[in-house]
């Protein structure tokens, strides 16, 4: 599958980043929920650091993640997807064969 | 001062000890609800990433300053005492000399 220079016209730009923010949006709020309830529960130092660990890693996913960037926008909705932050059909309005693409990506 | 070389009776490390954990337990209660209320009080992915940096730097000091060692006693004590985890009247049963030592560390 052929994924590199993949052009985008500004009209599927301008999606893409709609599309893009709104997965991010609905991530972020699902993490700061599960976030304060983790530490609700927490009961002992461990848990604690526990929580520090797992914000850790998150940090470093949703930072690497949502950098826009047309190069590699393909696998970051397929990934969007893959985690449930996108519903397919989000992503009409992209050409059929960016769709396609994705979709494939999907099923790795 | 002369601070290295003390020397901890038994009974003396059993205090010790005792008001150790007694500190420990207080501050990481402390910790644990002050990462409740701030979990709680979340509204961002920028505040939520502070947390973060808040966890990393208090998982240092803790994971430091608790590791019970007899060459640094002295120094803990006074560092706790200062914090507020530990009253003077706690370290009572230490020798005489121990304490004015720990006190005076509390003054600098």
């Amino acid at each position: 599958m052929q994924l590199a220079n993949i052009q985008w016209s500004s009209v599927e730009e301008e999606i893409a980043r709609t599309v893009f923010e709104r997965a991010y949006q609905r991530e972020i709020t699902a993490l700061m929920q599960q976030v304060r309830e983790r530490a609700n529960a927490i009961a002992s130092l461990e848990e604690l650091w526990m929580l520090h660990d797992f914000l850790s890693v998150r940090r470093h996913e949703i930072d690497g993640k949502y950098e826009f960037d047309q190069a590699s926008l393909i696998f970051v909705f397929a990934e969007l997807l893959k985690e449930g932050w996108l519903q397919f059909d989000e992503l009409a309005g992209l050409a059929p064969e960016k769709q396609t693409k994705i979709a494939a990506l999907t099923r790795m």
